[in-house]
């Protein structure tokens, strides 16, 4: 049984962890943070908590949950906030998870020109693991800490890498659409969120700007083994969560849809939470779950990669789980099934 | 041509009152007023209304509107602000349709008790005409401040009025159970509005605390002619606008649902925007209207009355428009169909 | 290890079963059928359930369901269906949870007068258990058919049992209004819950004529031990799953709020999946889950009940789960937390 | 006073033309047909028409049409009706706005390529314009017959038109991905529309086969002067109303934000309802009326167009409005603001 505590209590991404993890056979919630005045219930925060959880949200303090014997702790931060609180308990020995941003790219310029401030723990940030157990399921199981991936970032990914692992296609020209739900701008409220404002509307957002490109990029040219570059809008969509992202890629040379379902198969052979389908997903398909769905067609030469997944789950406290589940000698699939 | 100024010019129904001003061949908007930092476009606090209007939003002065001619003004402040606000403009001759609570209740003792603050002006309120044009049609059309009704009261009151009016109902055994869309809740983001909390979610709130209550009983009592108790609980529903009021009164002595309906034709036979009818409404079939639809049943021996509108029109700037028509010798109808 | 079948694959409610038995320990899904042409794969139906059941669709033989050593039928057939597909399960010594309606009014009258049909199995009508758990625990034990209740019923029945056998009020002054996501209407395409008709809007439907109307009064006369009638009127909601129940009861005789959320929190103190909350609940926060949200309120003298539920699992699948435990000796909760 | 007459009355198109031209002072809806059982009257088919309309559906009869003296037909046909349909009122020399796709393709082998049957109308066909009024306005006001154009080719059309009449893009790399609210998907209930399979979900569909491709193609390949091709992926967004197109094209040669904007402004500084904005447009800006708003950025040396309208307004029957005013010498804008 690993003592586990979570910082952050407050947001969607806490929460959903706290549902998965009371399911985990090899996991005790010892503690969780936050900000809040006083020490609410976890399940005053959250009432779909309520009779689940008898915790209450505490105040952060590194010392004393590493008194408590916390092994491992995940990181529901705001980014910035992250690498200034993290550090202590890295220091104790604490194994994390990182749901924020902070330990995600690997140099720290490409992290000062999308977030707009230095680095502050360049130590723990040059020996992090970027935590897509798909691509870095090896490393991942010896990390201290992990950089779980971001939400958009793993639809682009594992949309991808078996294009880009085969040098099947272009590297410079591909661009990446996706459709988020709404729960993936967080909890505090905001007008562009309100209710009455997003509902019933579609639009773009960051176009151009968002910073989970880098995260992309980086993952992709490991990958490839070269760099690559991609053009990534996001999409505000009027649901709580989901995202699709349709990916449109110029192959180097001519090739069937047959083949590129083959291609990635075989490419996810052994990874359980990617279905490679035939049918074109929806978002509902993984909604609640951590599985990714993915299929390829091929329209006038472009190879066009539709991905789905949760935000919430797959996209967050889902393959946060997964990547517990591989630093604790779990079957990849404790507690996510 | 009415010179007409708009102020709180930031929220909802006054992005509302615009459109339907935009489209009266009687009044010219001179003026909008808001809080905002600076003096943006009216376009930039709405987009939808790029192209439409050239104005600028400016600071509330008294002065300054009663210079430059305005002859009415559609207050669409936050309560408590409007009671302070609106004097100077009445005192400079205007007339006002207030669109917040200040001067719905005639009792300032009732407003304190429900509003948890002293009115401040107990001299307008004296002379305030609640506008609900099918109960005060007459006292509107020469009225100088308009206490333009709540969104939820007018389902109710015009649910229960030819019921009350005939004596027909118990007047102390009344539910009225709303259900509404998210904009009621205003344009400020607050938690329980922000999309993913509200969205794919039903609760209720301010059950027994709400208050359009004495709103609506206070309408009712002059319609009976005797006090008139109601039980009101609002509910919030996952959609932008709309307005559905379940009733259930005791009749006093059996009744058939075809007198029912009749007796709601004939009460409503001269008011172009009740629309009674034989089957069960939905708010979809009043949404961007100025229409209530209502219907009765009979269900063992209680009867229910269905009632349903759209909030920010009928339930706020389309009846301060059919108010302002009352006010300036309008069809009723202008702007509105 | 029990083998179990699943008749009606189709629907809604045999993939939230599908869902919830795959992650069942003491339960083997041994078959799927449906009346689909050919013998298409379960997850060819439910894309949800990609990766995650083998099997495929079958037509309905009864023999061969014995023949294959299944010893639980889950019945998700459309009422009229249920009672000519049952007997012949039943009589080869077969338990059954029917999640239809065909088993739940004792009285075949009442049925008939309901549903517009005889019933035709009053033979194993008469034997059937009504599947709540918090209400006919023992009797379900060891019953072989569970007729599972109703979604709606179960608010309204959980809701007021405590006022029932307490006899704290009028049995013969409820009013229950009811408001529903869609998926309680079907998987069958419909106008009235084709998206652009229903999306955004609120509509009352079946007022004074919903068939739950009579199991509600059933199980609430068992609970009081006299006749129990109610006003049920239920409501769409433009979202996929809850229900939200209000009701409304007078009190035979002063009560606080303080007593009767004691008064609920003794009656439920066995209940693992009826949360007594003080705060008032939202659908969300039981979505997705086998609990049950109550709260109570006094406003004016009237005791106003407020439950929420998710339609799909405590609604349905997940009780009737929950009544599998019980028929099978494994904890009440098993596969539902 | 134009007499006009609306084919096919039971659809969305249908509902929305009406409310256009009840406001508009120059058109009289003479007749509404329908394929319905009887002659159910229009708000019967369209609750929102209550007290609006007082026809009644007929059934299509040409020479009842020409005898009542019709002068313009709107026909909300399906594809392959319309073809057989409107060549009986073209001969009676009626002026025919046909919403459907049937005369909007001029190769009658591309017709047959994507809709898979041959066209029937070949003379009618060589003589219909393409009723995009701000590509093809001057033929339009002497058309008698007027093909409007598909909903999303419109986005794309006029997203693009300013970039290929000034030859500033490659016209063979251009990718068009667009998100559409499910009314774009008619009032025929079927399983992908039932709200409970496409409510919080999005997916892709028709990948790389829709038939407003070819539509997109043609009419850019006339403002180009040479044959553009496009790749065009449309997905189902859960809303009502609204598409948001996502564009990316390569310039020939490098171009800034700045000056694509100017380009943008000045090829549409004579029509009223394209709005070139320098924000980033939400569907919800423009939902409900005529106007369609583009924008324009520059990621990576790629252009990314946005642009965002009503499907059912800008969509379909608003621009059919809009060419009704050209037809018949009105304003533009009459009855469209």
């Amino acid at each position: 049984m690993t003592k586990v505590a979570i910082l952050g209590g407050s947001g969607y991404t806490a929460a959903e962890l706290i549902k998965i993890l009371l399911r985990h056979p090899g996991a005790e919630i010892a503690a969780v943070t936050s900000r809040h005045e006083g020490t609410p219930l976890v399940s005053e925060i959250h009432p779909s908590l309520t009779g689940r959880i008898n915790l209450r949200c505490e105040p952060f303090d590194a010392d004393r949950l590493v008194a408590r014997g916390v092994q491992c702790v995940f990181g529901c931060l705001p980014h910035g906030v992250s690498m200034s609180t993290l550090p202590a308990l890295l220091q104790g020995g604490i194994r994390v998870i990182d749901l924020s941003a902070d330990y995600r790219l690997r140099d720290p310029n490409v992290y000062a020109q999308w977030y707009g401030e230095s680095h502050e723990d360049l130590a723990h940030l040059a020996r992090a693991v970027y935590g897509l157990p798909e691509i870095y399921g090896d490393e991942i199981q010896t990390a201290q800490l992990i950089a779980n991936p971001g939400c958009y970032p793993q639809t682009a990914i594992l949309g991808l890498a078996p294009l880009v692992a085969s040098k099947r296609i272009d590297l410079h020209d591909i661009i990446v659409d996706s459709k988020s739900g709404v729960s993936g701008a967080g909890r505090t409220p905001k007008l562009n969120t309100h209710f009455p404002e997003c509902n019933e509307s579609v639009s773009a957002y960051a176009v151009g700007k968002h910073r989970h490109t880098p995260e992309i990029e980086q993952a992709l040219s490991d990958v490839g083994g070269e760099p690559v570059e991609v053009i990534f809008t996001p999409h505000l969509i009027p649901m709580d969560r989901g995202i699709f992202t349709t990916i449109y890629a110029m192959p180097r040379r001519p090739v069937t849809e047959e083949h590129l379902l083959e291609l990635f198969r075989d490419y996810y052979a052994q990874a359980p939470f990617v279905r490679v389908v035939a049918h074109l997903p929806a978002t509902k398909d993984s909604a609640g779950t951590n599985f990714l769905d993915v299929t390829a067609r091929i329209v006038r030469g472009r190879i066009i990669v539709l991905a789905a997944e949760d935000n919430l789950i797959r996209g967050a406290s889902g393959v946060a789980v997964q990547n517990f589940n591989r630093m604790y000698g779990h079957d990849e699939r404790t507690a996510l099934l």
